[in-house]
């Protein structure tokens, strides 16, 4: 275990600790199912091993090099490519050495708990990660790199992983899908379906793609019979490849229930470019109710992930582009937003959506009395920011009490750092364990329905909601 | 005690525990003050059995069959009444195995501590309701409830109630209340003044409800003069069965101070069914200042019950009506919302204004800073989805330290499940033992204090708010 | 240390409490850094003998005298000085008496841990204040006050006070604290820039304030041009008198980043006093976002202080004024509001913005993820009715995770109270340790890092942030 504590994130206190510990040694080993997430599938696909440390660990993860910028070093520093091409630094050593210059400015969160995990945990590291030793560790890291145990595939198995859904966009070819296929590999990795692009009236060239989406599918999606017949075509296609959910990220949770002629007429403005913003948000709500009706058909979970005010910064968006560590959250309000969704199809059992939130003043007030009723309606965990040990605290002791655990569906890592998987689901059991425990110390809960809640969280629940 | 645990809710550290023991012990015996609630006078007034386990435990609370539908259980099945009067289960033996099926829902939820607990201490029994125990138990509820001992009278004396008040519209005749009065019985069964029907020009039949409280009243209801004169004459009614408080439901925490003739223009235009949404809001915001004014009078407490959405879903409004688990919590603003009714009488310290909310956001942020100045206000105890565990934790820890004790009212029941009563005092004396508990242990408060904090809490703190 | 727990407000557990009691104990006697507050120049310049204990401790505190007239002592009788200087007691002996009689509504409240740590350490009390023994204490303070070592300097000396700031108005001479400067003694008593009343189109009497900052500077504040100037002017003089920031306190966190002729209109509108209150908010905030220009230039940190509705109450407003316990916080929006200066400014890390903020709701959902990202952000502590043990563990929970430490500024007092600043720095380091403790026994932190971040939390950041 080297330098991580064996007992962390469960009750200090006597009384809680060991039975918090009996519950998650129970579910520490379980596969994992990660059935949302931004891992590349080319990594499976080609199996080449990942470049350098600071590759891995650095330059692609916004958690990490956000927390850098935020204290005044230039993301260029960190191989952050720009958008012009400009010169960036490309010395994986210098890279990781203002990373490890900068460690402490992860103490407390939930990076640092990832990286210690990884560092660990996939690479046998012993000590806290420092200035001083950052050139051993590189070399260390690097060494492991270059072996084929540390290749994609090999650690996806090493991870235990039962099943990883990647995420994609509706005009993906999913070639690299394809090409895990034809391999033979063993290794379960599956699409979903995210259709932004397509129905999202300021996603960049919005029309353009609608137009590519056409041609896709021999679908004329410049009418809106056409272009729905064109998602259903491409939900079908990636169903194919695995695909158990559609995803849907909208800087809100409105949702729209128009009539066919008012939906093609909003769609005929969209296509023109026409729409104002709350047209675009109207737009995007209207196709989140559609989107619910082809799930009725194809069985499609639809994830609803809202609330995040994307690219804040016009300086990083302009120089580094989008998502660089600049998604900011917002207050959302599901009750109204929801509600045309929810009336025509909240009541039915057959439907499958989970909401995600980015404001946790909702669990309580607004995601928990709502998922608490309707048999549509389950809860996503605790998202993004809030995917952390504190976090994932709140979540359970917000939402609980009115929607219960079974409307709940385990844990989702949502992650493009394929070293922190582990860890991430390590966090997620021992926060689980650790809030399970405190309900039977606390004469919430008995033992025994505490094991069984325990490998609900940690497994089967994640497996049930997303069909797997 | 059976298989609840003694120690239930109390702080699982060794170093907080014995003395939240102690501060519990000390009032866990005191009678039970039930300020607000929702209980059925018919059942004191005719005292007759309640009608099998099913009717009991399951059909009539929301909190309960909302769970089960959330999981796709129909409501139907749960023999919850249609409002076309069309079929639905009526055999409580069937209802009752569905909701032993799904007991394992209710993990880690209030109604969880509330049903074990009126099983085991109401009804005597020793292990947890089960698909494999469900027909036993129910057969020893029946027999149990075919006993004289479990009449409403007798169960309303062994929970040890010194006075509990139910909610009565407006209009409705009292008769219930009435028929105890006359029957000679002891127990003391108030009245709350609740006016939604003719206050809210957005409820079913406004005009009508208004006229009729013309006639009830002999007042000209068609004026504003009149109207008002008919609230005073039915307050005056209330009081004569005992209310102490009036009680109000509002979708917002609006408040107006309108001119008598700009408030006389609104109302007449509020008969006539011209509101628009925001008018309608606020006539309910000026009866709330009116209300304040009679109170000046009359002295009945002020409850505001603000920020639920009724009836979310248009599909189980149409077919189950009202009150059926869909009400969903919204976000509420007490600031800007409550200051022309303060502005008013806000100062004034005759004036009792007892305020609850379904938006947990606004406990420190609102509701403490304004309870905490305003000698007219006090909070309201943590409610609906928030009478809970980690709900009362979360209002104790967020209102405490800018309002104090001395500005909340003790505790709220607020049920219509007569059964759950002593175990909702219960988990508000234990968990209010413990967070004092807590507090002494971490040096911000003596022990002699909290001993008279915890009795002030349990007992008389509801009497004092509530002039009882 | 008389009737304080000297383990108050560390962790009850035993395995927690031991290491938060070491981390404790290795800061508790550092120097007080006071970074902003509201302390009286007065005070240190002229250095005369408090008044009488009421004075000290009563009559000027909002946060004692609030919680009094919450339930009906009136202000009056409590000494607060009326507007129209109609009469008010002046007896601090019945004042006192009439706290001692409330000492209870102070139960679990920040309040009573400031006075009975001023009580215990600064006037050597050792008994809890109490109705019977109010006079004994009045008159036990009153012969400390007469004493020398009572007085404002040799208390600063005693609190070891190695800077502090006050604040003071655009329009103050700073005759005070040239009057300290050049009395020769050794206190650091440092000025801040609050410069609202120039800014604040509806501030009382902004045309003619603005006049006057014209007359202080020599520059034309008729124009846009001069009155920035006059800006840089004053930002100087009070640079001359220690200052290191300014401070705003907006009713939003709103900013702007107009055109030069598009603000110089607006300026315009605003002197003639024609601006709605939309324009109006719209003028400080482009004023926020000059400050930080201005800032660019002469190196003061930026604090702004968003989101109090000013003098809820208007009759407290005409009886008593300003600043009487009735401002009350507001929902605030820091990612829409704070857009237009970040898109300008927010990625110089040269820039100092320190964000404070009363709707906790933001903490994890805005602060931290913009202050986990852009250089120019870093979170003030919780702030006013935050300050408290409760509150501050609340920041810490819900900031540390995405923003880390390293982007807060550690402990601002931002008090008038003279004899709380020990008490509430106190609180602080105890809180911090408290958390710094649990994170290292559930495994989140080494005990070394923890000792580290203590030292930085009590004292580092905030010289380092505030360029003390």
């Amino acid at each position: 275990m080297g330098f991580l504590d064996p007992d962390r994130l469960l009750p200090a206190d006597p009384a809680t600790r060991p039975l918090a510990r009996r519950l998650y040694d129970a579910v520490q080993g379980l596969p994992i199912i990660s059935p949302h997430g931004h891992t590349d599938p080319r990594w499976f696909a080609e199996n080449a091993p990942f470049p350098d440390p600071a590759q891995l660990f650095v330059t692609p993860d916004h958690y990490v090099f956000r927390m850098l910028c935020s204290q005044g070093v230039p993301l260029d520093s960190l191989g952050v490519p720009r958008i012009d091409g400009g010169p960036v630094e490309t010395d994986g050593r210098r890279i990781w050495r203002l990373f490890a210059q900068h460690y402490h400015l992860f103490r407390g969160t939930p990076s640092r708990l990832w990286l210690d995990h990884a560092f660990a945990e996939v690479f046998g590291l012993t000590e806290r990660l420092s200035p001083a030793n950052a050139d051993a560790v590189y070399d260390h890291i690097a060494d492991c790199l270059s072996q084929d145990a540390f290749r994609p595939r090999a650690l996806f198995e090493r991870f235990n992983i039962e099943v990883i859904a990647t995420t994609e966009s509706a005009l993906d070819d999913l070639g690299w899908h394809r090409m895990i296929r034809d391999s033979g590999w063993s290794g379960r990795v599956i699409t979903a379906y995210r259709p932004d692009a397509v129905v999202d009236p300021e996603f960049p060239g919005f029309a353009a793609n609608v137009a590519a989406l056409g041609v896709m599918t021999g679908e004329d999606t410049a009418t809106w019979g056409g272009y729905l017949a064109a998602h259903r075509n491409r939900r079908a296609y990636f169903k194919g490849f695995g695909a158990t959910s559609s995803d849907h990220g909208h800087p809100t949770a409105r949702t729209e229930n128009l009539s066919a002629a008012d939906a093609a007429a909003l769609f005929a403005k969209a296509l023109a470019g026409q729409c104002t913003a709350d047209e675009a948000d109207a737009f995007r709500g209207q196709m989140l109710t559609e989107m619910a009706r082809m799930s009725l058909d194809d069985g499609l979970v639809l994830q609803i992930h809202a609330g995040s005010h994307r690219n804040h910064s016009a300086q990083v968006l302009a120089r580094f582009g989008r998502d660089k560590g600049f998604d900011i959250p917002t207050r959302t309000d599901y009750v109204r937003g929801l509600k045309p969704l929810l009336d025509a199809h909240g009541m039915d059992p057959r439907l499958s959506i989970i909401l995600f939130t980015l404001d946790e003043t909702v669990y309580a007030r607004e995601l928990a009395p709502l998922a608490g009723a309707y048999p549509a309606l389950k809860l996503g965990p605790a998202w993004w920011f809030h995917d952390s040990p504190e976090g994932m605290r709140r979540f359970r002791e917000q939402t609980t009490e009115t929607a219960g655990f079974y409307n709940t569906v385990g844990f989702n890592d949502d992650t493009r750092a394929f070293c922190s998987i582990p860890a991430r689901h390590d966090v997620a059991r021992r926060v689980d364990s650790a809030f399970l425990a405190t309900l039977v110390t606390s004469g919430r809960l008995d033992e025994d329905e505490a094991h069984e809640l325990a490998h609900d969280l940690a497994y089967r629940l994640a497996k049930q909601a997303y069909r797997l």
